[in-house]
């Protein structure tokens, strides 16, 4: 069986390594860091152990050619490079796996993928890319898979095993757009009001918002939760986030809201994916975290006050 | 001797009622509060003791007529009132002086007062007024007193002395101007940027900032200073205060930054009197401790953009 990973980022190339060092055949899509990890490899450090592996690397998918398994860990502010990353990788049967955060993003690979080949998965994961090459697993790492727009089968159970095997903890889900919809009532209130904090700071600092970013006062979900009014807003948006799955038809639980407050509390100074990519002054996920989601919320019907807001103050900051 | 207290919320009642205990003749000018006051006089209570006092109680400056001092502790908010509400109180060789916050408040009285007549105080005192009447006195109390564009003299001397009678510790400054200034490099960051911190919450919460106030993630001084990007402004804000401070003749400290931030570090907790005014809902005192402050800056060709950068927000925020 051969792989290909898409995008080397943290998370590419967190489980493109443990794929790679289960003995599967892996090649790493690289671009800027393809010379240090074609020459040095891939060095995973992990408090379940650190390990080091040697994938091939391309910095060119025709290099690569077809493979049977596409994973996909871009972020998906570079959803506008499938066109050219991805076909040249594809067989008839080729399965693309995209990890990505968000919705949009099988339906995005749709436009040239067959849908019944397209997989998504969420990946619980605290990860941070701390050199060309060197990446820091620092907690959890459980995927949860599933087909798009149909329930887990025998293809899903099988890529499930290649994951498990990988030593890579695996679920399957029988709804990805559920799932999709539960984890964003975790990545909206998060990684959202963690960069919107910073709207005063950066108002005062520069006038606008596009500079002078370190050091940043961005509120870590430790902090969010500590002053009441951030957690009151934290809950507000889970309440408009759960609404608007269950008028698509995502039957969340009741209790998601507490779950996942619970669950963050255990976390720390927890620094979501969107503060590092604000802080680094890289472009933020907000297509797929935020306005998909706030689109379907408003073509359900439902009224979303604080995700309206929230989208508005992301897209200022964003400027 | 006949003392009017003009503005009786916290500051007014608290020295008012210290002047009145100690045997002075002092009047209250007083309108929401002088129903109340009328009936039950004033209670203050203070880690130094509590006390009650029953000074006169007037709801109009005519009823109270000339006297020889006057106090004025309204808000800077309120000086569109000065006309309707000083010159009642009058006569040849009354003294007025005001223990207002920020710049701009003598120059106002200068209109109907001659300069000669008036003084300045600078308060560093902890108050908060719990209901019509009843004064809490938190902590401090100092006044530092000055002549209106006059170094301190005998008159000085003699105010000084009333006030110490009255057991309120009382200093003299012979550069009302400077002590002003030496102030604003405390109000300006703390009073300003507590205030700011709300920008991104409130954004989130209403879109507008003017609605939805409680809970408040305003940050206290402690919160402020532990932020390391807060911080920073704050100690940038400072520089520029006694840049402008400088550029205009008033020869600030070298350490007077650090001097400030050591002070408040002890402080704990505290809430500015602007971040309470805002979670209120009352007017912010902008004019007199920023937009007056700017101006005088930029007339004397200091860049201050923070300064700058803060006032926007705060007017925004008015908004």
């Amino acid at each position: 069986m051969k792989i290909a990973i898409v995008g080397c980022g943290a998370l590419g190339s967190y489980y493109g390594a443990k794929l790679c060092r289960s003995g599967v055949d892996v090649s790493f899509l690289l671009r800027t860091d393809y010379d240090v990890v074609l020459k040095n490899g891939v060095q995973i450090h992990s408090p379940e152990g650190d390990f080091h592996v040697h994938p091939r690397a391309a910095n060119c998918p025709g290099v690569i050619g077809p493979v049977d398994l596409v994973v996909i860990g871009l972020k998906t502010t570079a959803n506008h490079q499938f066109p050219a990353l991805i076909p040249p990788l594809l067989h008839s049967g080729t399965v693309v796996l995209t990890l990505q955060n968000g919705l949009g993003n099988e339906e995005c690979l749709a436009r040239f993928v067959p849908p019944e080949n397209i997989l998504g998965g969420l990946c619980f994961v605290c990860l941070n890319r701390i050199q060309p090459g060197v990446i820091h697993h620092i907690d959890h790492g459980r995927v949860v898979i599933g087909e798009y727009r149909r329930p887990a089968g025998e293809r899903t159970q099988a890529m499930a095993e290649l994951f498990r095997r990988a030593a890579i903890p695996c679920e399957l889900t029988d709804d990805l757009a559920r799932a999709h919809w539960e984890k964003l009532t975790w990545n909206i209130p998060f990684n959202g009001l963690g960069v919107a904090s910073y709207a005063g700071w950066a108002a005062v600092h520069s006038g606008s918002v596009t500079s002078g970013r370190p050091p940043s006062p961005c509120l870590t979900t430790d902090r969010l939760l500590a002053d009441p009014a951030w957690h009151g807003l934290v809950r507000e948006l889970i309440g408009e986030v759960v609404q608007a799955a269950r008028a698509l038809g995502h039957a969340l639980e009741d209790g998601i809201a507490e779950t996942q407050i619970q669950r963050t509390l255990t976390m720390g100074a927890y620094k979501p994916s969107t503060l590092i990519d604000f802080e680094r002054g890289q472009e933020l996920e907000l297509e797929a975290v935020f306005f998909e989601p706030l689109r379907q919320a408003r073509n359900a019907g439902v009224s979303t006050p604080r995700l309206e807001n929230l989208t508005r103050v992301l897209q200022q900051l964003k400027r």
